[in-house]
């Protein structure tokens, strides 16, 4: 049980895990901060949070916990305002999609209280942004990944596990490099290609007949082509090798398809879709990895 | 009213059209006939056909609404074992996502008795397949697209009009040609995307570590990919050309971002996101074209 919560950012994302923590009693007082003071004003007329700070800095006063919930190039920023109110009992998270570079950025800004930070990417998203659409089940059933250091304090590693377990999520953690290259391929190039999709489409002179047609299948294949742009240019130039090395693993499993189609190999391309629907059919969001036996 | 469904392959998209004519009132008797005998007679035990037909021939005599829902590569082999029976007065269709092949198939099977046949393409579909899942429901609120040629009896067209809005659908109709580079674009395209970002992710070692972690993005990024792969192979081998030169554009757009992003030109990367995040935003599917003022 926490005393108070500094929320720093009341958007979707820090806007829910205030409600979450509200929901499962985990938290007395919420004292929120938004850069824009309309976003916190409406965070608390929305209950999200119980009172409004006129800082970071002063968000996190008295706080024993602490979201930065800001766009992952904001996190210096935001780390280097509230560093002379960080204690060393205090838990700090973040909720950004990159690591290297969030970790990077705690131990510029902490310097010897970078111990308390502990990196935290929840895999979880919507393609409505802003504090209107935070909600309490936003993280329930969801991954966290932590991305712990050699710095992080044990005392605050296992807080942040049993915090985000207490409101339905599965823990694991991982270094944070392993974490940016995953996630360049799982994430991040999955939005990079939706994206692609999309422009590729508006930039034919018959693009709006086609999309006018599109079904089901487009639909779910472009959601996250969606997401909010000046996130996604964070992230993809944030993990910029990371999500080129991806791309172009990509390009080279599409020229060989293309190569069977081109070719007429029917053959070779139905192999390769199977390979591909099988893998696909067998995954189970969240699933544990099946262990290679010996 | 028809008196009676001649169904030529008894599976998710033939089975949901008869149990949609049998939900509406719309047919008297479903004759049904499969390749495999135990889906034929499975089709009867679950009531989506009243009667098996030992061959497709028998399934069509005394029909007059035929519906071939077999794959695309087998439908002029289809159309020669039932010519015989066709009538003037029959209404024939498909149900096939490529339209170019299957005119040309009809033409040749069907000969002067083309007239009777109106190529249909409904927007729907399932990543599972068999008559197990066959959903009255399947087709509504979906777009039928119907590719009549020069040879398409008016009143078979009519007729097609009429039982598919009569199901629930929005139809309409353009040239096969013109269905064939649309559906290139907006089906075909992100199915062979799909299906490379599987394979790209299981050709890395730490491919089945990283699908661990993916969440709804990749989820619904991916679920194409679970496609039936003899399906999508007759597909893609069919539409090569469209599917190739759409390919060749979805490159171009994609390398315009990597380009941004290896230079770290964050402004041009930030409005080529923008400008497909928007162009999805607003797209709803099955909304009419915006028509674009003089």
């Amino acid at each position: 049980m926490f005393e108070q919560l500094g929320l720093i950012g009341c958007g979707l994302m820090g806007g829910s895990f205030a409600l979450a923590l509200k929901k499962a009693g985990l938290v007395k007082r919420v004292v929120g901060y938004s850069k824009s003071p309309s976003t916190t004003d409406r965070a608390r007329q929305l209950g999200v949070i119980d009172v409004e700070a006129p800082s970071a800095l002063l968000a996190v006063a008295g706080a024993d916990i602490v979201l930065v919930a800001v766009p992952v190039a904001a996190t210096e920023a935001t780390l280097k305002a509230i560093k002379h109110l960080v204690t060393p009992q205090m838990l700090i998270m973040d909720v950004g999609s990159t690591k290297a570079d969030v970790v990077q950025a705690a131990r510029r800004a902490l310097r010897d209280q970078v111990g308390s930070f502990v990196p935290a990417h929840p895999i979880t998203g919507r393609e409505v942004a802003g504090v209107e659409h935070a909600d309490a089940e936003l993280y329930y059933g969801r991954q966290v990944i932590l991305t712990p250091t050699e710095r992080t304090l044990t005392a605050q590693l296992l807080q942040a596990q049993e915090v985000w377990q207490a409101i339905g999520c599965r823990v694991s953690s991982m270094s944070p490099e392993s974490h940016d290259s995953a996630f360049a391929a799982v994430s991040h190039l999955p939005h990079l290609l939706a994206f692609a999709m999309m422009n590729a489409l508006t930039g034919q002179p018959e693009g709006d007949d086609y999309l006018s047609l599109a079904g089901p299948g487009f639909r779910d294949f472009t959601r996250i082509a969606a997401g909010e742009p000046k996130m996604w240019r964070d992230i993809m130039l944030a993990n910029r090798e990371e999500l080129l090395a991806q791309s172009k693993l990509f390009q080279q499993a599409l020229a060989q398809l293309e190569q069977a189609i081109s070719s007429g190999n029917a053959q070779a391309l139905e192999d390769m879709l199977t390979l591909a629907s099988e893998t696909r059919a067998h995954w189970r969001m969240g699933a544990q990895r099946t262990s290679k036996q010996p």
